[in-house]
């Protein structure tokens, strides 16, 4: 892949109200987009990929049929329900972006992804690249996968953001969070983290349940992506998208 | 692959009306959806992918926007038109098929597939697979695809049923159309076709204008394919899914 790509996600709890079922965070959403926006406008030659999470809508539906990342589903009402919420999600997701002329187009994980029986991810990013380099922005989200020997488990957006960063040998990966960074024991962002020992007394738990883990989990498989990642709130969005070292960089 | 698998294309000519913008032939899905439904119960084994067209839904938009297999768009709204309206018939199929407890989950031409820039199609079968082998009955469509060179560009459903009835080594394949089969010049079915000169001199022309090809480009198109094919009418559909041999048979 050429280089100058992002990866870029946007977290379901930045984006939708993670307490109630399927419920849009608006404000939050449109200001993410905005920010997109603005980025794209001053670099033509940006090559974006967005990856947003489930949030309440997801999660919900993947908690009440008792999917997770490793216990499946061969109900198609339940594969429907998780898998139509986050399309619901995704459209709203494209269409903040439309109305900024951001050129979004909707890639589904459940159309193209596929685990084996160890549970490994099969994920190509083939359309995707073709996507990127056609000028668009493909935008993907968790979902379900077809998952061999288990029906259709959860495919977190972490997930893809991994699988993604090294099938496509992405620049720089981003992940918009609720939190300005991976935090210590006293609150404050830990700057730099290059390897699990760095941050492994702050990160024995997550402030909410998530089927598809926790802050800890974000660490350890970034670390294993070649491109610096970075974790940052909200606020900080546009400095990131500016190219600028924000939260917390994990390599 | 293991044995077993069926592709089944629906036509776009069958489950909408052709002629009015976005209009399904309720009563033509609904029968469509009984036949699956009575195939299935009758046998726990078997494998079913289905693929339908676009119909009034995907080549009005596409026309619209002066999108064929070889032109291609750059406009996210274009993409988002044709992809939107032909995830909107695929949501009535589906729904249609769970009515009948058929576990229908869909798959996205635009997710998984792309080209190069010779137009040569990928378009990877395991996410198909592996939902089949799980007990899932994927619902593919006619769809955009990203075009390396070209943007965007249409992906008809029989190219899908032949791109997946090579991959995954299909038992059958069957085309569900308007029509009984091929037809010679007095307007009866040809009950074989082996070569295209068999059906040449009666597939100089099609009925309705379609932006992804005719009678002809099925033929050639099913004759490149291991399977043998069926091209028969709705009201075969039940037959063919029983095995028996309906309408024209190629291979």
């Amino acid at each position: 892949m050429a280089d100058n790509t992002t990866i870029l996600k946007l977290g379901g709890s930045v984006i939708t109200e993670k307490d109630d079922p399927e419920t849009l965070d608006g404000a939050a959403l449109e200001s993410a987009a905005a920010a997109v926006a603005t980025a794209l406008a001053e670099d033509d030659d940006r090559r974006l990929v967005i990856v947003h999470g489930g949030g309440s809508f997801g999660h919900h539906h993947a908690s009440t049929h008792g999917v997770s990342t490793t216990e499946g589903t061969r109900d198609h009402v339940a594969v429907t329900d998780v898998h139509g919420a986050m399309t619901t999600l995704n459209q709203f997701v494209r269409s903040r972006l439309h109305e900024r002329d951001v050129p979004a187009v909707p890639v589904h994980p459940l159309s193209l992804a596929s685990r084996d029986a160890n549970g490994e991810l099969t994920l190509p990013s083939d359309p995707v690249e073709t996507l990127l380099a056609e000028g668009f922005v493909p935008v993907l989200h968790g979902d379900g996968v077809a998952h061999a020997g288990e029906g259709v488990t959860v495919l977190s957006g972490d997930e893809i953001v991994t699988s993604l960063a090294s099938s496509m040998a992405a620049e720089r990966v981003g992940l918009c969070s609720t939190v300005p960074g991976v935090l210590d024991d006293d609150g404050d962002v830990i700057p730099r983290i290059e390897s699990f020992a760095d941050a492994a007394d702050a990160l024995g738990s997550s402030d909410a349940p998530d089927v598809t883990g926790g802050m800890a989990a974000k660490v350890r498989e970034l670390l294993a992506v070649d491109a610096p990642a970075h974790v940052f709130g909200p606020d900080a969005l546009a400095a990131f998208l500016a190219g600028d070292d924000v939260g917390t960089r994990i390599e």
